[in-house]
């Protein structure tokens, strides 16, 4: 449908998250915490929902994919053998003269031929249009402003001149990358010793900082098991590989889904709840015979794209992106990105990758069981080839909020609505009196109980404040229909019903009401 | 209904819920990790279900519930002020001699007076019939075998001839506790100096080892700040309890509910999943005005305990048990147990606590907020009480599954089968042709299909094995209902509809299927 406007700031759409009760600053009576967020009463229903969809269109409706909900905390073994203790890291140095701590990205001379640094360079990567815009906005000369968001420059007066200065001789997209450490005064030899920026003493070689986040099983941490809160649900399908195909006898191709909450220590949260420490997500494992993977990897792309359509995302403001070689993951043959136009740039909702049969090889190495499948086809023991989209529940909320949100004049008066599929939507209905008359408002808690009578959807009840005021509250809050109470109601024992987007009223009667609102809420 | 066993052991539970994917062994390629649990198949659909069940029944049918959903990590200062920091621990001392650290209450001799010993015991307690069990049986001479479950017991032979002897002078249940105590050779006095087990050196004073899971944010460790994982999601709705209020305009009496993940560093570990250190929580915090917290309290304790019995667990396994004055968290004024009669004795499934207005009181001393609420009817400014029914998700699962466990002979054969409450149910359905002949497969896969199409319940397929066993697969499963398409089916367009727990098969037209499912489902 037609839009009001053509963009919203993301200060408009945390302002309205609070004001709505969809998504609160985390802690905040205690000034925060790290960029967390926590969802409201209108979130927590919005989230679940989101999530719902997904496993239902992931899961319920499609006979070759199963759940799966594992622990957050796996034993140790099982990063070592996904790579994540290995390669999932930010470089350090430590000065054995002060004892600071230093980000080795931060130091002017640090190395950058390391295989974390690599690393680093890919996950910066990954990061996108929003990191590489904001350093070459601060390359052309806006430094001050808008470089910090990216956590890697210290002292961007002294860097600035150089950096306009270098040529590129490597492929995008790394020229600006490798541009910006270089100008950060890096040995292209990688081998001059470098010194503290605070004392002047020796740093260390750098050395990797794990991005996972660690705890301690047992009570007493000086003898505790140090674990990891999991970075990704996925490597609890590849470890209950096994079981779940003894105990569900599937064939190949098939699927494992989880959702679930993951974690990782950022270098730079930001940008809402797009990039948190805590996050959920929402993952498929899909387990392919070798030889079939590119086939199904362009299959789940097509299909993950129009999962965002279908749900109500405008197609203009989603797209796919292929990455490219030196961006990809070290268990990834091919991945594609669905982005979404986010305020402030494209930016990934959810990667569909090709993870070949690196993670169950993996794990058999480092467990010594036999996660080969047998193919009752060709009597052959296989190892799987894995497609797996990975989106964030988060991420996609986000999206869909952003997406929802317009504002439009009525009589004179600024409207704002978010136009929210109905699926998706938090509060599905409302039930207003017309006014807080005597006459009215029992009958309006008796229509309303007998919507909420099964606990079918959030619908709520308002009698506050004039009616006017309430459609613009439940507008802003996405919910499709209202449901108006009038002196009419009395006698003809119907309602008006109210359509949010068009605003079409129609009349009702009571007995039909929730079906009527099933046809219109689910198709 | 009649049962065909009297009770059922947590071996054939733990066996049937690996062998039907409903929970696996945590990382069991590497071993496993200290009782954690993943959730197989079978297992996320249930749980999910659960959860749904609660959260439909706590929020969406009520109109004075809204929901939350926090991060799990929250800012420090909330634990300071709910009192984790300080009073959520166990004792344990150091070694200044050799540098070891002792379990306080593993070492005779230490001291038994302080507050972290009164706060372990009132944990120990909590753990009610098994740890008492265990004692009760290690004190009457089955040490080897059953004492070391507790951690508590490190050189019983020295003790037991002292605990038989001991005449207890303290009210029950405090009992056993105590007099295990003193026979591990505490002084009543309490001050004496305790040397090191090891190397004799003398014992520091007892510290507390903190229950809460600490992580690091920030990536690298020496400069990150230490949080910890939220030991209850209780504490979220407070921090968020101004927000939600402004938000959602509510009026007392109203309650903030939330589901999702605690942890605990819990001493014992163990039976299955009713105890784990990871593990989740279905918490709801119900603010009334001070005086109207005793009737509520009443409300809430028949509230639950229906909820049990209306999901379909038996009766004469529920109790309620009120806690004792000594037993009291520090916040509560009253706590009474929903238990459930597991297989090894009675054990909590939900606390219903009266938390007086001690949360909102100290979070509004620790962050300098305002946190009273205005009651617009007698226009004062109040501290609201709380009422808190907090269930645990997997404890009620476990209930949920054992109390549904049967076996009955059939024709001369055993049949296991899962008597669960519809809405409990995985699996909802199974369509299922008589066997794999070319003319039944393609009609069995088109109801099926018909049947999944809207993602409404998870329904399976299975043509494997003859059709008795694939029935027996879907007893052990809990599948309320069987769908068989046979030769007749071809000619009339009916298919059988066997019941599970009457055996009962009806003739259903296909055209009628989805609508006499959500009858016999949902009713």
């Amino acid at each position: 449908m037609a839009r009001g406007i053509e963009s919203v700031s993301m200060e408009t759409i945390v302002s309205l998250c609070k004001r709505r009760g969809i998504i609160f600053p985390g802690s905040e009576i205690y000034g925060g915490l790290a960029n967390a967020w926590d969802y409201g009463p209108a979130g927590v229903e919005m989230k679940r929902n989101v999530k719902d969809a997904w496993w239902r269109d992931m899961v319920l409706r499609r006979d070759d994919v199963v759940g799966l909900d594992c622990a957050l905390i796996m034993h140790p073994k099982t990063w070592e053998a996904s790579g994540h203790l290995a390669s999932f890291s930010d470089p350090y140095a430590n000065c054995p003269g002060c004892g600071r701590n230093w980000r080795a990205d931060h130091v002017p001379g640090m190395l950058w031929e390391s295989e974390w640094w690599l690393s680093l360079r890919r996950r910066l990567r990954n990061t996108s249009g929003n990191a590489q815009r904001d350093l070459q906005r601060w390359a052309d000369g806006d430094g001050k402003k808008s470089a910090p968001n990216l956590g890697l420059v210290q002292r961007p007066q002294a860097v600035v001149a150089a950096l306009t200065e270098v040529t590129a001789d490597f492929d995008a997209p790394d020229d600006l990358f490798l541009a910006f450490m270089r100008a950060l005064g890096a040995d292209a030899a990688g081998k001059a010793q470098t010194p503290c920026p605070a004392c002047g003493g020796a740093l260390s070689e750098p050395k990797p900082a794990n991005l996972m986040l660690a705890t301690f099983l047992g009570p007493i941490r000086a003898t505790a098991l140090e674990v990891y809160l999991r970075p990704e649900t996925a490597q609890g399908m590849f470890v209950n590989f096994r079981n779940v195909v003894t105990a569900t006898r599937r064939k190949l191709p098939f699927g494992i889904a989880q959702m679930g909450k993951s974690f990782r220590n950022e270098i730079t949260p930001g940008n809402f709840t797009f990039r948190t420490r805590e996050f959920e997500q929402m993952e498929m494992e899909f387990f392919v015979k070798p030889g079939d993977d590119e086939r199904w990897h362009d299959y789940w792309i097509n299909e993950r794209f129009d999962w965002y359509v279908r749900h109500g995302i405008r197609k203009e403001n989603l797209r796919v992106r292929a990455h490219e070689k030196a961006e990809l993951s070290h268990y990834s043959k091919a991945t594609s990105d669905v982005e979404y136009r986010f305020p402030w740039g494209w930016a990934e909702l959810e990667g569909i990758a090709n993870r070949t049969d690196y993670d169950l090889k993996q794990h058999a190495k480092f467990s010594g069981q036999d996660l080969s499948f047998f193919d009752e086809d060709t009597k052959e023991h296989v190892i799987p080839y894995v497609v797996e989209p990975a989106a964030g529940a988060d991420r996609a909320m986000l999206a869909f909020l952003v997406d929802a949100y317009d504002e439009e004049e009525v009589k004179g008066e600024k409207r704002t609505v978010l136009r929210l599929h109905p699926s998706i939507a938090p509060i599905k209905a409302a039930v207003l009196p017309l006014s807080r008359h005597e006459q009215l408002v029992p009958l309006a808690r008796e229509v309303h109980q007998a919507l909420r009578r099964r606990g079918r959807w959030p619908v709520e009840y308002d009698d506050a404040q004039s009616i006017g005021r309430r459609y613009r509250r439940f507008d802003e809050l996405g919910a499709p229909l209202c449901v108006t109470v009038d002196f009419q109601s009395l006698e003809d024992k119907q309602v008006t019903v109210r359509e949010r987007d068009s605003m079409e009223q129609t009349r009702v009667p009571i007995a039909d009401l929730e079906r009527v609102l099933a046809e219109r809420l689910e198709g």
